[in-house]
């Protein structure tokens, strides 16, 4: 009862307006966090982000930096070369996102550390 | 594997030894951080769990289940009711998930207060 306004179902923790949810939306898509991970130190180039990421195609790596750009968690900047150049950097917002990363990096040295079971399926 | 200066490229740091890449592949799956999330709050039978995440298949339950298992994150018992019930409860080290959870949802307020971008494409 405590709390329990409108969204009285549980399933409803689940919506869209559940920050959990919204920011697994962003995040839960193959290399998403590794990109962002590599923007983090600062802006790159779009080869130097396919550099980085080692096995990325080119397709996927801008399949995300446009869903990074629509959620304004990455801004674009095409630099007056020849060729033109696009560098692509952290907004303010995807900022804040650091402290996800540093989350998972934190996690992730205990589970580096930790044998998966060994299961009869591979 | 430890140790090994001559992985100097930038690329090494994605690979399978980064804490990052880790958690990533644990949580960079569909449902994977909600499924998580329900468990945070104590253990959970299957059929709760699906009732609380409207829209997932038993099928994608199961396998995120299997895969949370297999890398310790969550640990499974059999109730001898009858019929048998299954109850999933996170590991000591899934529970340390609760920190990337935590800062997913931190970043996730800011996130749904701002809008998206009008693009061109849908």
């Amino acid at each position: 009862m405590k709390g329990m306004d409108t969204a009285d179902s549980p399933a409803t923790s689940c919506g869209d307006d559940c920050p959990v949810s919204a920011t697994a939306a962003l995040i839960e898509h193959k290399w998403a966090t590794l990109i962002i991970r590599e923007l983090i130190t600062g802006k790159k180039r779009f080869s130097e982000l396919e550099r980085s990421l080692i096995s990325i195609s080119p397709k996927m790596l801008s399949m995300r930096l446009r869903e990074f750009e629509k959620r304004q968690i990455v801004s674009r900047r095409v630099l007056p070369t020849i060729p033109p150049t696009t560098e692509y950097q952290l907004t303010p917002l995807g900022n804040e996102l650091e402290a996800v990363i540093e989350a998972m990096a934190i996690f992730g040295r205990q589970l580096i550390t930790t044998k998966p079971r060994n299961c009869s399926d591979g």
